[in-house]
């Protein structure tokens, strides 16, 4: 296996010995399960209007990592689940949450269209991409109405809800540089971990076990979805372009204040706070202001202490898992909180 | 009683006798219940996110006559339903799904947004909009879970999913003067009447009354819901302003299909038919087209048409209600189709 790219240790600071952590062995585990969730997902968001199943099928097939549902399956399966579909049904559910949250943040107002991005709504417009999200995630719920939990039920419609309330807690503190790190934390719980934490919970609740393991992939989830956006985050400055979905310095051009910002501006003399201000609040960037943002993010140690909070998260995440027995499946899922933190650099 | 305002007579071309029709009878009967409805609204939209109660209040507090969640609440009271407070948390779910609904239509596209109406997204921007009225929607599904009957819990889902399908089929054939009176059914039906079906048959359901009382609150509930809508196209066109929430000429300038197009573009000559494509299709309107559009329907019996068509939806639902003991309930429940049909003009 390769050593982790050298611009891991240029972020990170310090050398890596061991082999790169990856979701492989995670994937091949699942692949029976995942596909027959790929094909439901294919089934499911079928309409004979014909503009739903198109313009789902964008983001859905858009790869993704289909992360949350994979979490959904492993964890059902970690919990002994054995017998029945329910697993492959509700990892659908929580994959149509996921895009009908995603085309949701991605409506835009007038404002914004003149940064023109390659998303759904750019392709047909705010309205379709909103309708076919409220599609979603109704099927979504007729879903799991079929599967007949209400617990499971009751977990997923709370999570959409704390999502939602994230969302809009997350366009108020937008643009603004004094956000706190617990104000920014709380927005990435509700918007990113709520569904980590109960696409993972799920499973436990699919096998029937007992409320300590629920809890304790709850917290798995938790801490696993706060550490792959806390390295999101770092990857706008940071990542490889070719190798992730997004671009660099999306955030930056949206004013997004993300982890590494609130830190550097806390650790930032006054001409540092300027340009913060400058570039994020009002939003006047010039050519060259992201490749400063970069510089004094790493004057600050903003990326590397950030990536050290995600492997705090990531660390949390494998510790829960410590009361399950040891299999290959326990250690694929332990290997993919650690790949959380090492992608993409 | 005042008679009917002699436009009726105008746009129906016949004197009418009987004392119009109203929903005081319904409100009076219902008042106790909808206050309640009104403050669970309240209670759980609230959100330490402030911006969620504010925006949604805009919705929820800017009048509407609460028809949706009246039907939930009389048609539990007239199916016997005694003991409890079920009726009034599900009448809120389904003004929580309709305001839903009503945030996420009044989104727009950056074309649109020269017609800057004053809805909350023109307030708040889309994006908030957007985000509330998913709140919204997880909080309706919330609300029933905590219910706790699947059944419900499928009427809704399923709702809600042809709520989604049918504002998408709208915008796929928004501006297209070919619509057939077939497919502008197939819209209402799924965006207007669907809601209405689901609020009324969920009475039956709270009561735990026998299938075939719920079919018979559905049909009652989808044929008052066509009656509605296919009343709203014409009142765009017909309405005295001061009495009715939205202005006169609303669908004509947004290039909206409804029944009266429908039939006055099929009777239409050559010149009247390129009037409708320069209005409707390419949107370019000048002063004096709302009012030579008005002339051409009239002319066109285009509404006495669709309001005769509307009268029937209403008897059909009136006639609905027969296998149900008389009752002051039931009489008001027939005066409000009967109402749906007169109000307005």
């Amino acid at each position: 296996m390769a050593p982790p790219p050298p611009s891991v240790d240029r972020v990170a600071g310090h050398e890596a010995a061991r082999p790169a952590p990856s979701l492989d062995p995670l994937f091949r585990l699942m692949s029976g399960d995942l596909e027959r969730v790929n094909a439901l997902i294919v089934e499911r968001m079928h309409s004979p209007v014909a503009l739903i199943p198109q313009l789902a099928g964008h983001i859905v097939s858009a790869g993704g990592k289909r992360l949350r549902p994979l979490l959904t399956l492993a964890c059902a399966r970690l919990c002994g689940y054995r017998d029945g579909d329910r697993h492959v049904a509700i990892a659908a559910v929580v994959e149509f949450i996921h895009t009908a949250t995603l085309l949701h943040d991605d409506v835009v107002d007038a404002s914004d269209l003149r940064r023109g991005r390659d998303t759904a709504n750019a392709v047909w417009g705010n309205k379709p991409a909103v309708l076919v999200g409220d599609f979603l995630f109704a099927r979504a719920f007729q879903l799991m109405v079929e599967d007949g939990s209400l617990q499971v039920l009751e977990i997923l419609s709370r999570a959409a809800s704390v999502i939602a309330e994230g969302e809009v807690h997350q366009l108020m503190t937008a643009n603004d540089t004094a956000t706190s790190e617990e104000a920014y934390l709380a927005v990435i719980e509700a918007k990113t971990a709520a569904l980590f934490a109960a696409a993972a919970r799920v499973g436990a609740v699919l096998a029937d076990r007992p409320h300590d393991d629920e809890m304790a992939l709850e917290s798995f989830g938790h801490n696993l979805g706060i550490a792959f956006q806390l390295v999101d985050d770092v990857l706008d400055f940071a990542a490889r372009e070719t190798e992730l979905g997004k671009s660099v310095g999306d955030d930056f051009r949206d004013g997004k204040i993300t982890l590494p910002i609130v830190i550097a501006f806390a650790r930032g003399d006054a001409e540092e706070r300027a340009f913060w201000r400058r570039t994020l609040e009002t939003g006047e960037q010039a050519p060259g202001d992201l490749e400063r943002a970069v510089r004094i993010l790493e004057r600050r140690g903003a990326l590397a202490e950030t990536l050290a909070r995600a492997r705090a998260y990531a660390g949390a995440a494998i510790d829960a898992l410590d009361r399950f027995p040891d299999s290959p499946l326990r250690r694929a899922l332990a290997e993919a909180a650690a790949f959380a933190t090492e992608r993409g650099f």
